[in-house]
Formats: structure tokens, C-alpha cells, sequence
């Protein structure tokens, strides 16, 4: 294949985040499980939640979106694909994502549903719980897919989440085709403990089909994806599926598996955690970006903990100082 | 008149703020009066502006709702009055005021234009530029006030950038009198120094006609009044006017003048200012929060300064710390 055009291509959910102060107390008496994403599956109960909810910020989201913003914003070319509606929310989406200079050209979708949008309760201890309304991005269809802009990036990148509807795990499935027959990387994260729960079987089968070249994880999903509390155990059956595996540990930093060898990397000291949104997302940002530029596996994850860092420590799942320069004053 | 029932009823504009970050570079080449408040008339170029401006985050806004909210989130009861559209924006706008316990039954406007938008634009310094959309806003009809909820109050609140549009400007001149006729008091804040310099004339009839009882001011806006450098001289002028004039002077503190008598604070010391979108709004609700609890001018004035401060330390426009904790902690 010639160079690549860009460097990163992602598909994920298309959602704007709600995002607004909870305490414990009230996590509890929605029956939510902190820390986690729950499915909102229906208008009603979207407006529902709204409703108890605290005065909310909203700001572009979405696990692989939030990842290619980072990307961007450390100077890397990306683009991304994923279903918004023909509403104000799927501007807002549009434009935060463009003004990036990420390219993004996936046809708006009209009527019903709504824009996708994640409410997300942000506890005193910088948790976030996150009840996600799938609207539009639940539709994304095969036919969607660009397939030029797909074979012109040198990674694809996927996000677990969208494996939950049917439209988009199909339009998923025939991109990872054409990434690979164009001789791309495909990246993936596994999201979240429960969505592995709910597609173990077609993880590991992706896994196991040598679908994927690149996975994140953190210790739950790796966990969970072996039904182990043995967290060493899950690297190493993980490690063996796929040539390189990333796995994040929060306060604990993170170890990266490539080829059988480990590298390890500590977490970067912050005063205090804020909001824990968008910590995975911006670590595999960094860690990509480090890969793009053709960064060791050690400063990549470096550039992942320095990423992560900065997002934790406000409101919002996309960063806000300028990272590129905090990268250059970790490493160069 | 009987106990009243709230503390403050506001009116203003029901404005959902979209932050951005911007450089001052942007600021020159669009034309920009850097810290002041400029108005986008039509959808175009509201859309023109957002299409160039960086990622944003929404956050409701408006200057008088972002006191309300200041106000409850101190513990006080309050009421809103503003026009809102039958959109996503104006869903948001509402929800964020009533979830912090302010009464808001404005009815919905249906139809063109679109909820009110302030698009804010801030600099590396933490300065904000706004570019203020008024949508449905600038037609709050005089029908549409709740004569109950005003004469309820014991402080009917007003922003001087609703005097711009007709209907509003109609909607306040007989709210003033509803209020007065109850036995309230009337505060007004000036807003903004092009905002004194359109309506110069009908602010100093306002104040000669002795229908307002508490003036907020900054330093700009109030030598604006009188067209004048002379920062003492136009306090002396303003306090002659009003029972009880306050003076916001950002870094150096702020002051207030009752009844011919000035007392003196200064700026809560901060780390940095983020984003110094509410300063104004937050220091009026502190202040009229004091005012409220039967505070002394001088502990209401602290209380302004510890909420300006607090907000100035991060974006968005209304307080996100335990404001209520910090004021505990700085006054008893």
C-alpha cells in the first residue's frame, strides 16, 4: 500500500454527554452500578433520568470519537464514522469533531431517534456513571462506511460499545474487511466489564480469528473477558491472541504486551481526580498517537498516562489543556 | 406586604452558552471587541461564527439565570422569568434551572427562532468575548410575566442586556411596577459598557425616576453611564441615584455605596483564572444572597467576591465547588 493518508480511522457511537454532579446516594437509588455504562433503551427513560438529574453541562462524547479528538489534538490526521440525527445535539457533535480537523462525513440521519446522548453522574470521588441513550448511533448502517477513507488510514479503531446494536456490530464487522485487505491495523476496545459480558463470545472469536491487532482493555474488561479475578492469568491468555494489548490500571498506570514482551509504566501524579470521564479514551489517544509517530511502546504508554492525566482533572471527556506541549515536556 | 414566599424573581435572557477556546489572534481577525458582549442578529451569522470557532462545551447561561442559579445554590428561593423556544436548547435551558430548585413556568415559544445562544470565546488570559444569538429570547412578551411570581419576591432582579430588544424592555418596565406596587425592592445590573452606551438615556431615567433600589456595576459600565474616565466621579454621580449602588473592579475587589456611606473589599485571592464567564452574574448572587440572609453589606460584598471567585476558576458560567461550604468557610 502507499503511505497513508491518516493515521487513525475511527467508528464509535456518535453522543453528547450530559455531564452533572451526583452523590452516592442517589447512584444508589437509581439502582445504578457505579462506575459503569448502563443502556437507557427508550425516550421515556432517557427524560426520566434527566429529569432527577442535577444542572448538566453537555459536551461531545462518545468512547472512539473522544479517542480521535485526542489524536487531533496531538497533530494526528484522523477520521471518524458514526451516526448522529438531524437535530441540534448532531450538530454539536459535527461541528466539535470538525473543528478538530477530523474528518468526518457520515450522512445525517433523519427522524427518530434523537442524537445519541450519555448522562453521565460524576460522584465526589471523580467516578462517573454513565446511562447511555443510543438514539441515532444505534443505526449506523453498513452502507454508511466510507470505504476510501477506511483503506486511507493506517488504523482502524473500534470501539466495544457499538458491538451492543445490530446496525453498526454488522457495519463493524465488514470494516474490519476492508481495513485489512487494504493492509491496515485494527485497533479495538473492549469499552466496559459489562459490554464484555454481554459479547464475550464474539470477542474472543474476533480475537481468535486474528481480527485484531491492536486491543485495550482495562482490568475489569480484561477480567471479565476471561471470567478470572486472576488479572496476570487474563493478560497473559489475552496477550497471546493478539500481537499487542494494552491494558490501563487507573492510579496503578498501565502495561502495554507486544510479542510476548511487557513494558510497564506508572500512572502521571495529579493533584485530584475531577471527573474519570474519558481516561480510557484519552489514554488510548496518546498511546496511538505515540504509535503514529513511530514512538517506542514505553513512550507511547507514557503519552497515554500524560493524556489520561489531563482529562481526569476536569469536567469532560476531551481535553482541554494543551496536550501536545504536556507531552513535550514529559518526553521531548 | 406578607413575608414573601422567594428571595429574588430575575428576568433576563434564557441563553445556552457554547464555550470555546480562542486565541487572540481570532479575536482581531473577526472583528471582535475583546471582553464585551456583541450581538449576532441572524441565524447566519450565529452559524457563520460557530462554523470557525474551536470545539465547544454547552452550559446554560444567561446573566441574570446564572445569578438565580448562583442565588439557589447558596440555599435562597428564587424565581425565573425568560423566553425560551420548543427545542433541545431551551430543554436544556430549563432543566438546569429548575434542577437547582428555581421556579421557571415561562411557557414555551414554538416556532422560529431558535432558544438563545451565546457563543464565548475565551482567551489564554481567561478573558471571555461574547457573541450573544438572542433567538427566542428578545421575544419575552409582557403577557407572558407571572404576576404572582413577581409580587412573591422580595427583590425583583434585572439585566440590562434584555433592554435591547422591544418586548422584553416592555415586559420589564411593567414588572418594575408590578414589584414596586407590591412593596419589592428592584435590582437592575448594567451588563455590559456597549450595553449602557445603546441605552444610556432609559438606565439614568430608570435611576432619576427613583424605580431602582440596588445597581449593579463594573468599572467600565458605570464610567459609561456617565461618559466619563473619572471612576470616583461616576460612583459619586451613580450613588446620589440609587439607595444602593455595588461596583465590581475584577482583581481589585469591589465596593458598594448605601445611602451615601462606602464600604470597601477586596478579590478572594485565586490560583489562575480558567474562564472569567460569570464573574459579574456570581458576584450579584453572592451579594444578593447576603442581602437575603440579612447579611451586612460588607460580609454581602465578601460573599460576591468568594463566588466570582469561584467561578472564574473554571469554565462555564455558573458555580460548580459547594459554594454555600465556601462561604462557610470564609464568614461563619
Amino acid at each position: 500500500m502507499s503511505e497513508p493518508a491518516l493515521d487513525i480511522v475511527a467508528i464509535g457511537n456518535a453522543i453528547v454527554d450530559v455531564i452533572a454532579q451526583a452523590d452516592d446516594a442517589f447512584i444508589a437509588s437509581e439502582g445504578l452500578s457505579k462506575g459503569a455504562m448502563q443502556l437507557l433503551f427508550t425516550t421515556e427513560e432517557a427524560e426520566a433520568l434527566y429529569a432527577k438529574m442535577g444542572p448538566g453541562v453537555e459536551a461531545s462524547g462518545g468512547s472512539a470519537a473522544n479517542t480521535v479528538a485526542g489524536i487531533a489534538a496531538l497533530g494526528g490526521r484522523c477520521g471518524f464514522i458514526g451516526q448522529v440525527a438531524d437535530d441540534e445535539l448532531g450538530k454539536v457533535f459535527r461541528h466539535d469533531i470538525t473543528a478538530l480537523g477530523v474528518a468526518f462525513d457520515t450522512p445525517v440521519r433523519s427522524g427518530e431517534p434523537a442524537t445519541a446522548r450519555s448522562l453521565i453522574l460524576v460522584t465526589p470521588d471523580g467516578e462517573r456513571t454513565m446511562n447511555t441513550f443510543l438514539g441515532a448511533s444505534q443505526h449506523l448502517p453498513a452502507s454508511a462506511l466510507d470505504t476510501n477513507l477506511i483503506e486511507s488510514a493506517a488504523i482502524l479503531y473500534l470501539e466495544g460499545y457499538l458491538w451492543d446494536p445490530e446496525d453498526p456490530r454488522a457495519a463493524m464487522d465488514k470494516a474490519i474487511d476492508i481495513a485489512r485487505n487494504a493492509g491496515g491495523r485494527v485497533a479495538f476496545t473492549l469499552s466496559d466489564g459489562f459490554c464484555v459480558d454481554r459479547h464475550r463470545g464474539d470477542f474472543l472469536k474476533l480475537l481468535d480469528d486474528g481480527r485484531i491487532d491492536i486491543l485495550f482493555a482495562n482490568e475489569d474488561e480484561i477480567m471479565s473477558l476471561h471470567e478470572t479475578d486472576d488479572f496476570d492469568a487474563a493478560v497473559a491468555a489475552t496477550a497471546a491472541k493478539t500481537p499487542l494489548l494494552v491494558v490501563t490500571r487507573s492510579e496503578k498506570g498501565a502495561i502495554a504486551v507486544k510479542d510476548g514482551e511487557r513494558v510497564t509504566v506508572s500512572a502521571e501524579p495529579i493533584d485530584r481526580v475531577v471527573d474519570a470521564t474519558g481516561a480510557g479514551d484519552q489514554f488510548a489517544a496518546g498511546f496511538l498517537a505515540g504509535q503514529a509517530e513511530g514512538r517506542s511502546i514505553e513512550d507511547s504508554l507514557i503519552m497515554g498516562a500524560v493524556c489520561a492525566a489531563e482529562v481526569i482533572q476536569h469536567y469532560g471527556p476531551r481535553p482541554e489543556a494543551d496536550i501536545k506541549e504536556l507531552v513535550r515536556q514529559r518526553l521531548g
